[in-house]
């Protein structure tokens, strides 16, 4: 067992660490050639250039001005001045809301801390019943152990005290969590209905069109709108499967970048024009004209993109059943999003579009069928995953416990005598190795999602967070309570009862507490200190810049600094309000850590949001119902275990009064859930209405139809059409073809509609679709 | 424990009495005078008068007719012939749809039962582990055990069979499940398509409508739809609280009643003026004049009736904050219940209006808050309700145990030792006293879902229905199961572990075949054959007749037959499907009489349905879900149930072939409720659109706000009106106030429309609203 040494020994580790990085990343940041990697959210803004293009030679790369080496802290008060109203414009709702998970952090534990270090330790520290069972039983104990409940004596009276603690900590953190949701409804709200104009306010998403054999899915989707949305259907676009073409297009991309770096090359220097070899990477092969050979091959990609898109316009079974589909007002949009089509509730699928940058096009043509099949295997998939994963943690969870490794390889004797040593393997190992294998889950986890057959990436990230958080609860946590456990007392392990298990694990859970400190400060304090460093971006960059970048626009592209990473973000927040909330009465003493956590994590995500982060999409804080579900999950968990830890404390008598917590607050989940969840799910026809009323007033003769031609069209046509025009006229002659049925019934003027849709009049040319 | 001659017993009796009940049906219901407690559905419907009113006085009494006797059961082939089209316009697509729920028990069951007695019973018999027990541990056991899977010795490679037959099980149910779901969510919606107009399928219900202190209620409806539903939205109908009136109005009905059956009296004998006493009962107080008693009475009723109308027209605190809505196409009602209409998801909740006769007026003013805690009181009422009636039927059924009941009363030896009653109590008790506790629940499962706040009837009777089945579920099968034989093996049960309960109940539930067998005889057999006699109603409506009945509508009232009582009645089919599902693998020798209960009892209720019940309201099978979601819980049940037995008996291998099972069985259920659930909860927008159309083009000039104008009315004034039609007008008169806000953004002229639905116009005047 580590003892408060330990304890401290890591903890200086760590500061250490964290310190090291701190200053290496005030010094490096500060180093003009480091900007890009620092500051690229600027860069992408447009609001900063590049230092590297004015000034002396030296200055262009090193930062030689001393004194702003004094102030290397003082990023921190910056990332702390901009207010939140301005944070929102600046890097959108999504990131604002992240960091307000940070902040409920602070906000649930700072007083559950005071109040849990002015009344718990006090009552836990002045008993004796660890030091006595030291003399009677030689049970081993550390200094945190005499602060934690453990040292409260068997059926003892102060019992009670834990109970009112529990109850007032239930109560605090249901306040605060009721308080945010219902303020980040609200600036969700607001946030929608102060949005300008925006293509997915007025678009719907629709799958499973039915196969008609008369028609076009195109055909089907207008007629199908115009009868039973008559008087609000606008327009609409087919999806097509554009797969091989995105190929074809990244290549010629590709080589139009060899080209221009190839031309830039050859006007600095005219003597001599540039060669190449054409064999595999141009390391091998005939030795060839680079310009001449790059502009031949781009001219055959030319070609072939465009017979691809001829095929893939042409070719009936590239085209998915799926479309979006543009109405002429919100309204119109908002009630076919949340309305059921036909009789047949798995065709004419209705959803609120994605923002176009959101959607993964890759699933938009899934079958119901199929996608319940998907659900299947992904849910057997991800059980075998998460139970699997335990055997290794397992092992590496046994090296932890030293004394147990010495007595199976005697030898090793000598080196863990050292105290040093010792100190080090005990404090640090069981964090690490648990955080390599972290680092492999969250790609098999979008995976699984995206095979799952989610439409948006938003959701996406979402589902793997769900996935990464119980494969976080099962491994991490439990895994880490009752394995470690199990090696030291197995037998007493085996033919465990249903009620027992809450008992098991709360009685396992002050045991672990030194394991938990050890890890919040391994990976809370000095890997967030290494997230703020940026250490792989920085090499990566620069290596890129050395070796790869040709162009303005590949250094552009090589700075890409990503997004938040919600799906891997969130869970591990999640992971530090579990702790939290299970130790807040068990072991007080590990709640300053967790606050140091959340403190320094708000400070440093605060300024990678705004110096680094480049969101890719928008969901407007639709992931708060996840935040808030798993925090209650958390809670609720925290009092059953309270409750299996003071049952074999003989304070049996508390059980009834503990039962009444995790009933209140799963009942306080409902009221959240059915009180602010549909702010995040559905869409007020009254919000929908009021902007469409005060648009229609301000732009009277504003051309939606021109607005909304081209807004989701697939990625790869889009950049298509950047280059060439006359493309996009071709491409949209096809999506709207005469119908060849003439009777449908009760279908009023199709033809009018339909010739109204072509392109052919001046007002439907391609439009830039992000407003 | 019962021998297989106590079952032979039991059977006989339970034959014999079925059998009685159904010669004295027989006999009772070709009585002339018993007619109307035997056929009321068919009086009704207007289609059959009363036989008292022609022939001689004997044959108005008795029917002397022989022959008419000797064809005493050939009411069965007539309830049988009745094509189901026929049946579902005589009385309505709920009760046919629960028809199909009995048919539904014989599609499983008898391949199930023909599968089961071709392939397990051979194999089960041609064993002799139980003989061989008996012979070395003394273990008692019946002939029913040796075609059980009891018989099977430890280890068996035979397990195998049973293995393989849970999935043939499994499949076959979750085939005909979704076959069934299929047909029922067609039936629903071709009988929603084909149904004529009715106003609900118009109007939405609106709760939670929000205070405004310049508005009165109906103003801020109109107001708020006006804006957000401009092109549909007709008219509405404020909510009154009008308890306090519809109490008065019922006196007033039972004196004019009374009114009526004295002038009756001195119509008949004019030399004599009918007196009456004052005070309780009739049977104290002054003697005054009966006539003018009820005159003067009537009238002083009326005034007060005026009054209160006045009152609760005029007083604000009346009005609920809910209102009925209509819009001008079923498309603006479809789009209107299925959408939020506000930014805060409690205010202006839309639904689609349940019918007016299904309407449950208390419910409808209950804000959210206080739904949400209601819920939370009555899940822990219903908690403490299920799980304290543990009680009184575990010491029941410990008598069912003869033998320890003669351990601990010797005295009772003497009687008990008669071998014919001693067969009887343990044939018969266990039911009956089961039977008598289920009696008296029904009432209080309603209450409870009252105070829950649903809004329709139908609602009140599925979720009554929910509880009803967890109840018996809890205390009449696993009641059964684990404390009868915790009674006999107490010891053995204390500190059971998480994974032992499937092992324990499985264990059990072989040994409790038998008792089940002799439920099924006494409640399935004699109970339903008791239905058919209907021996309640009969001895109400006689002794009504003969004491209480003093006009023609009071025998109308007399016989009213009630309607079919889905929330006693489903829950109790539900039983039978969990054991026949249980007992399929374990103990096929029960499957014969499952089926003889669902042939008996759809024989019997066809014939009730086409004769006697008479439905309340009209949900057009929207329970079918809940029935099918119980009878996937059974199949789960007695899945997991299976895999303990098996883990018991040796065939721990057989565990991850059967482990697969319950997770196919959800992954089905979640499928079916993907795929048809929305049929019985949404509203697809293209039938209504169908459905609007079809009627514009047949009926142009429908005058449809006169049809809505008072579909909504509360009954009680509904009672009114057709009394006295001036007082309709009036009342409407109040519906309707002008604005006293004059600047109301963008509200399109809402003094026209306020206008136009006021009841000035003649289109207006009240009109039948059941077409």
């Amino acid at each position: 067992m580590a003892t408060s040494g330990d304890i401290g020994l890591a903890a200086a580790i760590n500061i250490l660490t964290a310190l090291a990085f701190l200053i290496a990343f005030a010094i490096l940041r500060l180093q003009p050639f480091n900007d890009r990697v620092y500051f690229p959210k600027w860069y992408l803004k447009g609001l900063r250039s590049s230092p590297t293009h004015s000034g002396a030679f030296v200055t262009k790369f090193v930062n030689v001005d001393w004194r702003s080496y004094l102030r290397f802290l003082n990023w921190v008060p910056d990332a702390l001045k901009m207010p939140e109203p301005e944070l929102i414009s600046h890097a959108g709702l999504d990131s604002a809301v992240y960091l307000r998970i940070y902040l409920l952090g602070l906000k649930i534990f700072v007083p559950l801390a005071l109040l849990a270090w002015a009344v718990l330790v006090p009552v836990n520290w002045t008993n004796n019943t660890l030091a006595k069972s030291k003399a009677t039983d030689k049970v081993e104990y550390s200094d945190i152990d005499k602060l934690s409940i453990s040292n409260i004596p068997h059926g003892s009276q102060r019992f009670w005290t834990h109970v009112v603690m529990a109850y007032a900590f239930t109560f605090w953190t249901c306040y605060i969590l009721r308080k945010e949701y219902e303020t980040i409804a609200a600036m969700r709200l607001h946030f929608l209905a102060s949005e300008r104009r925006r293509p997915d306010q007025f678009t719907v998403l629709v799958r499973n069109v039915p196969p008609d054999p008369d028609e076009s899915v195109s055909e089907s989707v207008e007629h199908f709108f115009l009868v039973n949305h008559p008087d609000h259907y606008l327009t609409h676009q087919v999806v097509y499967n554009a797969n091989k073409l995105a190929k074809l297009v990244k290549e010629k991309k590709s080589k139009q970048n060899w080209l221009d770096y190839y031309q830039l090359k050859y006007s600095r220097n005219q003597s001599k024009r540039p060669m190449k070899k054409t064999g595999f990477l141009g390391l091998c092969g005939d030795k060839v004209d680079a310009i001449d050979y790059q502009t031949t091959e781009i001219e055959r990609l030319s070609k072939e993109i465009d017979e691809e898109r001829q095929r893939v316009k042409t070719d009936r079974k590239c085209i998915m059943p799926a479309a979006f589909v543009s109405f002429k007002t919100r309204w119109g949009a908002a009630v076919c999003a949340q309305t059921q089509q036909s009789r047949n509730p798995t065709l004419w699928l209705t959803e609120w579009a994605p923002e176009p940058r959101d959607v993964y096009w890759n699933n938009l043509a899934i079958p119901y069928v199929s996608l319940t099949i998907r659900r299947l295997v992904i849910a057997v998939a991800f059980f075998f995953l998460t139970f699997f994963f335990m055997i290794p943690i397992t092992l590496v969870q046994s090296l932890a416990n030293i004394e147990s490794l010495e007595k199976r390889a005697p030898f090793l004797k000598v080196i863990t005598d050292i105290g040093f040593i010792k100190s080090f393997i005990q404090g640090f190992l069981p964090g690490i190795a648990l955080k390599i294998f972290l680092i492999l889950l969250p790609t098999i986890l979008m995976l699984m999602s995206k095979f799952e057959g989610f439409l948006c990436i938003s959701s996406l990230e979402r589902r793997s967070a769900f996935r990464y958080f119980i494969f976080v609860f099962v491994n991490v946590f439990l895994g880490s309570i009752i394995a470690g456990t199990a090696f030291e007392q197995l037998d007493s392990f085996i033919h465990q009862s249903a009620n027992e298990i809450p008992k098991t694990i709360g009685v396992a859970i002050p045991m672990k507490a030194t394991f938990f400190i050890t890890y919040i400060m391994v990976d809370g304090w000095a890997g967030v200190a290494g997230e703020i460093l940026r250490l792989k971006p920085l090499i990566i960059f620069h290596l890129k810049n050395f070796f790869l970048v040709k162009t303005e626009k590949d250094r552009e592209e090589a700075m890409d600094p990503g997004s938040i990473g919600f799906n891997t973000g969130e869970p591990q927040i999640q992971l530090y309000f579990l702790l939290g909330l299970v130790y807040a009465v068990v072991t007080p003493v590990l709640l300053p850590f967790i606050l140091v956590f959340f403190g320094l994590t708000y400070v440093v995500f605060r300024h990678q949001i705004i110096n680094v982060y480049n969101q890719e999409y928008e969901s407007a804080a639709a992931f708060w119902p996840d935040v808030h579900g798993r925090i209650i999950f958390s809670l609720v968990f925290s009092q059953l275990v309270l409750m299996g830890l003071m049952s074999t404390k003989g304070a049996a008598l508390s059980t009834p009064f503990l039962i009444a917590l995790p009933v209140l607050t799963i009942w306080f989940h409902r009221f959240c859930k059915g009180r602010y969840e549909p702010a995040f799910i559905r869409h007020p026809l009254q919000e929908a209405m009021n902007k469409d009323t005060l648009e229609r007033a301000r732009e009277p003769n504003l051309n939606l139809r021109g607005y909304l031609q081209n807004a989701y069209v697939h990625p790869v046509f889009k950049n298509d059409e950047e280059d060439n025009d006359e493309d996009a006229h071709e491409k949209l002659e096809s999506v709207i073809v005469p119908t060849k049925r003439q009777s449908r019934r009760s279908t009023p003027a199709p033809s009018k509609i339909s010739g109204a849709s072509s392109p052919s009049l001046p007002d439907t040319g391609p439009e830039n679709s992000h407003p």
